[in-house]
């Protein structure tokens, strides 16, 4: 029988992330009268040394050894060869997951969470805030600023802080504070309530709370930090793809099938972006990124300038949107539940590069529960909404009978998010759609904003 | 800087099992009335491949190729370096620990549930049944029934069940059935809820409805499964120990001290067992199980026999026991709440080779935060025992001047175990001791037994 976990010896981690922006054109982020935002712009929410690193278009940057000393922890990832699922699918594909659950908040968010933790510290910043949607990026800033004796305040979407009061547990057990967004701590919190007091909240919201609650330090000590959309986050993630690269090398394999779930898309575009050059190059290779049907950001808004939080605090960015004031109903893949898109994952989907689907939340949980029952592991429900997608490609691949190389993030483990499947196994969970009407509704917002570019990467 | 995860090669999985029963004596299980138990008295209970198992004294035992491939859905597990926790007390100490947190149910209970489940299975058994403290052994005998298709029922000790609702969600995800014990299923439940219909219930009493409900199946097909104890489970755990062997010598050390918490004594001894010889023809080191003070059955009990289960439906087992009426009070390392002791185990430390210690639930909960801030997993709070004595070792040696070579079983993580730490955080959790009166009172039910003879291995 095959063997189940490939792993790349210590000793072969990647000491270079890859940057994408040295392949593919991106529409600039813009402020709202339409001019070009500056690094010093971005100087009271994020260190300069990150800011340098996300208008970068260097291809390889070199991962600081103290993060590396801190990524050791838990990587390389195994790449897993699921083959029970193969079993009991009866399917020729090969199938394949890159194991990000196996960090100590579970999920891949630390990939970017340590490197953003260590350039604050480096740049001598006291104390982080951020917010979360699940909680899996809020635990994973809390226990990176725990490694760099840092403050953290995390603003948690408060649907997600109600369905998962552990999180914030966790959080604790790093020494971090976690409160349910909107709060009436900032003033983007209290103007949300005052519109729905019953608001079940989103990243929007809590993205607008956290970098308020960040530029208006008097200390001048304490920066925003974002868990996805950025240009640095994906290039932190692409260590991902970097390793699993070198795991099929070492099997002699080369995936047909790139597949990640999407909600702001950093776990997605760290297993693919190493690829996509591949592809851009020539390769035939078909790429994925999967978003729930009830937030279907890629496979159905357009792609435009929109602001990545609700207030309007953030500059103006090229991407797939929803609307800025898009709050998605509360699915329980908390991590997807985001209006817009990284605009790098963006421009790939624009060009045709990246080909996104959308699953029901039936579909998600039913492949959940049938990954657990075949290979043990309990998925994070943002993980099965990849894992749906991978099954429907598996049954794809056995009606062509074609022995095809599937590969997927395991963006992390579900084992805070049981509540959720009890739901779902005592069937108390429904799909929810978007209808054309509240597509239009909410995607009116951008109207009047400028329009990106087409840009061609090959 | 150092490597932190110290992984084996998949193509170096131990491919047989070490049996202690080659290298020491046990006192044999006895009838109520004296007389040794036979296999086939046991045949109600266990199947017979199992049983022969159980009575080996062949040094080692192939694992058989199914079972292999189930347990490298996880294994090899790494052996980790805490350079964090070292750097945290400032010692020279270099602490290991075997991270056994990284199998799907989250603990090292699967080691034993898999060949288990698979013995069953090739015996002819369609379903099986069993007891569970904490919850870590239901999920992984629900996990390991999934994998080989046998239907799974499990008796939670109700304090535990209370406190952990999620741990019955993750055995449905697999398939299996929780229900709280006492239950009213069981002659011997409704007896336990006649003594005290509030009981917390004990790991004694659901052992007891368990073993009920497999052996008064009319069917025939039914089998008990016993997650620690017995030298079968013990058999199985050794891959954990014999895995670290490997890992130390790839890296040229050598272990001074072995820690690892004890309840029904599994986890240490599958870490303890493969080392236990070499200290037996003369080596120096030291072997520390670990049990709460709350429940000191090494520390404090007689080596005596007793029942294993609270309604004596088991054999007389020469162990370390408090006495099968015990009801531990509800701490919350619930793997630890056991009236007895593995016989291998109990041996070990009747003759000296094996030095146990206890330490506090305070001492637990404290060592469980510093290892997750200095090295961010959440551990149980059974392992939390067993680093709380890792500390201590670590903290002497600083005071020695000695770079001891400490390792220890990360025996699970605490994911489903952070409403505990949620208590500890704020202060609620108190400690409890035994007193000499509780100690001679719970004694008392052995005194008419027979009485185990000195043994001597060395």
């Amino acid at each position: 029988m095959s063997d189940r976990n490939i792993l790349l010896p210590v000793s072969e981690i990647p000491r270079q992330w890859y940057n994408i922006l040295a392949d593919i054109q991106l529409n600039p982020p813009l402020k709202p009268d339409g001019s070009p935002v500056t690094p010093e712009d971005l100087a009271p929410v994020f260190p300069m040394n990150l800011i340098e690193q996300e208008v970068s278009t260097q291809r390889w940057i070199d991962i600081p050894e103290p993060v590396l000393d801190v990524l050791r922890i838990w990587r390389p990832a195994p790449l897993y060869r699921a083959l029970g699922l193969e079993r009991a699918l009866g399917t020729p594909a090969r199938i394949f997951v890159k194991n990000e659950g196996l960090s100590p908040p579970g999920s891949h968010k630390p990939n970017t969470a340590v490197p953003q933790a260590y350039y604050n510290k480096v740049f001598g910043i006291r104390r982080m805030t951020t917010e979360t949607g699940a909680g899996q990026w809020g635990s994973a800033l809390a226990f990176a600023c725990a490694q760099f004796g840092i403050e953290c305040r995390v603003y948690m979407v408060r649907v997600s802080f109600e369905q998962k009061p552990y999180r914030k547990t966790m959080m604790a057990m790093w020494g971090g504070q976690c409160v349910p967004s909107p709060s009436s701590e900032t003033r983007a919190g209290r103007a949300a309530l005052a519109r729905d007091p019953r608001t079940p909240g989103s990243l929007g919201i809590a993205i607008s709370e956290a970098v308020e609650a960040a530029v208006t330090d008097p200390s001048g000590k304490t920066r925003y930090s974002l868990g996805s959309v950025l240009n640095h986050v994906m290039l932190h993630q692409t260590i991902i793809g970097l390793e699993a690269k070198k795991q099929f090398a070492s099997i002699g394999l080369y995936p047909d099938v790139i597949v990640g779930c999407a909600g702001g898309g950093s776990n997605f575009a760290g297993l693919a972006f190493p690829f996509v050059l591949d592809k851009i190059n020539g390769r035939e290779l078909a790429i994925h990124p999967v978003e729930p049907a009830a937030c279907p950001t890629l496979t159905r808004a357009p792609f435009v300038y929109d602001h990545g939080d609700t207030a309007g605090y953030t500059p103006l960015l090229a991407m797939h949107s929803l609307g800025h004031d898009f709050v998605p109903p509360p699915i329980h893949a908390g991590g997807l539940r985001y209006h817009g898109m990284a605009p790098t994952v963006s421009q790939l989907v624009a060009e045709g590069i990246a080909e996104p689907r959308a699953v029901t939340q039936s579909e998600a949980y039913a492949a959940g529960v049938l990954w657990a029952r075949t290979e043990g592991t309990i998925p994070a429900p943002e993980t099965a909404n990849a894992l749906a997608q991978v099954v429907k490609e598996a049954l794809q691949a056995k009606e062509e009978g074609r022995a095809k190389v599937i590969v997927a993030t395991f963006s992390g483990h579900g084992l805070l998010d049981l509540a959720a499947y009890e739901k779902y196994l005592a069937g108390e969970l429904s799909d929810v759609q978007m209808s054309a009407e509240e597509l239009r509704k909410s995607t009116e917002v951008f109207q009047n904003y400028p329009k990106p570019q087409a840009l061609k990467s090959r």
